[in-house]
């Protein structure tokens, strides 16, 4: 077998593929040469997740990659026509991404009921005023997105005694970690129940804008909504509008519809609303991290095994085992 | 039996006792009047447990209250030696503070690990500015204090995948929770392996001063420290030049040598040290609770049965059961 024609797609810093020294003819490429070079390639490694170039720079008829990496856990951005329909095989990150975030968002949870934000900035006045916070034990959570993310965010937001009900696109009982999962048409019965909403759940045509304003309706007003999805799954006005108008208590967006999020978007100055730049899940290492797993893969590839964490092109995400 | 005598030693709000009504006469005591109301009292609630005001109005040979209940975990203000040297029996209110002030350390732990600050930070200049971050999962820590707080902050902490190594005044083997508890004596050789060290132990003269620059210089340059026991634990101006060296990565106090915190303390805008204003386990309802804990003690008293948490003077905490 002659050596595999590996391309990537750019992003700083670059991925240390060690492992492929010698067993693939590794290509870099950035958004403009990639449709040049996209043909000759047998395996592509989005490594600028990013980026949008794929969809324009994919190959008409004729040669096209056998296996397409992205080196992130959501697939939107490779979810075009194009791609779909080909025989090409699309495999993400799964699995890097889980504890960081879950750990993101348990202390976002954590920070919202202990008011940190308020307490910072009398701090920086150097003012002592004492003030009696919110127990997160004995709340509870509706975690939208079924996924190791998500599940991985509920057991541990359950670890700090609060009751999660965790939603996927279809109901499940018996569930090893939560006994049951919701399906998400019983996302408004449970959505006034929730003291936190969160959605870690992947991009599709079924979730886009899925957080507007009837579901901010439909929270308490005590509530707050975190986001560790994809900024395309909030209608981002109407959000605005939920927590001027006090029908939310607050939110927490690492994700938006516009990323890096422009400097004169209203929400980086909602009092109740923190912002942060697309970063829960990055570690250090996480490059590192995500680089191992591609080359893991690519052992496999290599050896015709069957690839790990391949995507379900249909549903837009990988699908539970068993 | 006559109506019991209640003497309250006042902080705002009071506290609400309805469960007395017709069966103690309880009358409220400043500062000022204490000595004068102390001789006759049956029991002093002290109610404002930021007070030192006890100590100076403790009566002579006679007269006194033959219980003291004090509405704090610690009871260090009221280990002055004619207390010790009576037949008054102190109780306090362990059990209350456990789970807020483990979700508080918890939150802290993720926030700095997180680096929430520095993203509040840049999100008011509206700058999107990604950064990687530390993962808790896979850290270690050491909790100082084995009492119900340290405990609870020690499952809390392992919940979030962090080895904890919890130290006690007596090492003791076979704990239910911990398989091991470290004896004090163990510390120097435990804080070189810690990624975050809290304190949570009762001040007591053993226990006060621990945290100097000795024990600063032990700890990994990359460790944080966190008290949320008793300003008297740390040596402050120590702990003020390891920050300032970059001998420690940071820190987090909510309790200070004085509280309120002087405007002028150098400890208000270190830039990696978090302060918060002695509320780490006050949460919504807490002094409902706090009052509802003493009056369940007090129909015990008054049934003649058993008082729960009853301090051992000359430890200067409850002792564990069993």
């Amino acid at each position: 077998m002659s050596e595999a024609r590996v391309l990537v797609l750019d992003a700083d810093p670059l991925p240390r593929l060690e492992r492929l020294t010698g067993r693939a003819v590794v290509r870099h490429s950035d958004e403009q040469s990639l449709a040049r070079l996209l043909p000759d390639a047998d395996v592509l490694l989005v490594w600028d997740f990013t980026s949008d170039a794929v969809r324009e720079a994919w190959p008409g008829p004729g040669a096209r990659p056998r296996w397409v990496h992205t080196a992130s856990a959501g697939v939107d951005r490779l979810l075009f026509p194009e791609l779909l329909a080909s025989d090409t095989v699309l495999t993400n990150a799964r699995g890097v991404f889980d504890r960081p975030i879950a750990e993101y968002v348990a202390g976002l949870v954590l920070a919202m009921a202990k008011d940190f934000r308020h307490s910072w900035n009398v701090q920086r006045e150097r003012r002592w005023q004492h003030r009696e916070t919110e127990k997160v034990f004995g709340s509870r959570a509706v975690v939208v997105g079924s996924g190791p993310i998500g599940r991985r965010i509920g057991t541990t937001l359950r670890a700090l005694g609060v009751t999660v009900d965790l939603v996927g696109r279809t109901a499940r009982e018996a569930d090893a970690d939560f006994g049951r999962v919701h399906a998400g048409g019983d996302l408004p019965a449970l959505l006034p129940t929730a003291d936190w909403v969160v959605c870690a759940a992947p991009l599709t045509p079924q979730t886009e804008g899925m957080f507007d304003a009837a579901a901010f309706a439909l929270m308490k007003p005590t509530a707050r909504f975190l986001n560790v999805g994809r900024g395309g799954h909030v209608v981002e006005d109407d959000l605005v509008a939920a927590l001027r108008a006090g029908r939310l208590a607050g939110a927490a967006l690492d994700v938006f519809a516009e990323e890096p999020l422009p400097a004169d978007s209203p929400l980086w100055d909602l009092p109740e609303l923190i912002v942060s730049p697309h970063m829960s899940g990055d570690t250090h290492g996480w490059r590192d991290d995500l680089a191992d797993q591609f080359q893991d893969n690519f052992d496999r590839w290599l050896a015709g095994e069957p690839l790990a964490n391949v995507v379900d092109k249909r549903l837009g995400y990988v699908p539970a085992e068993g």
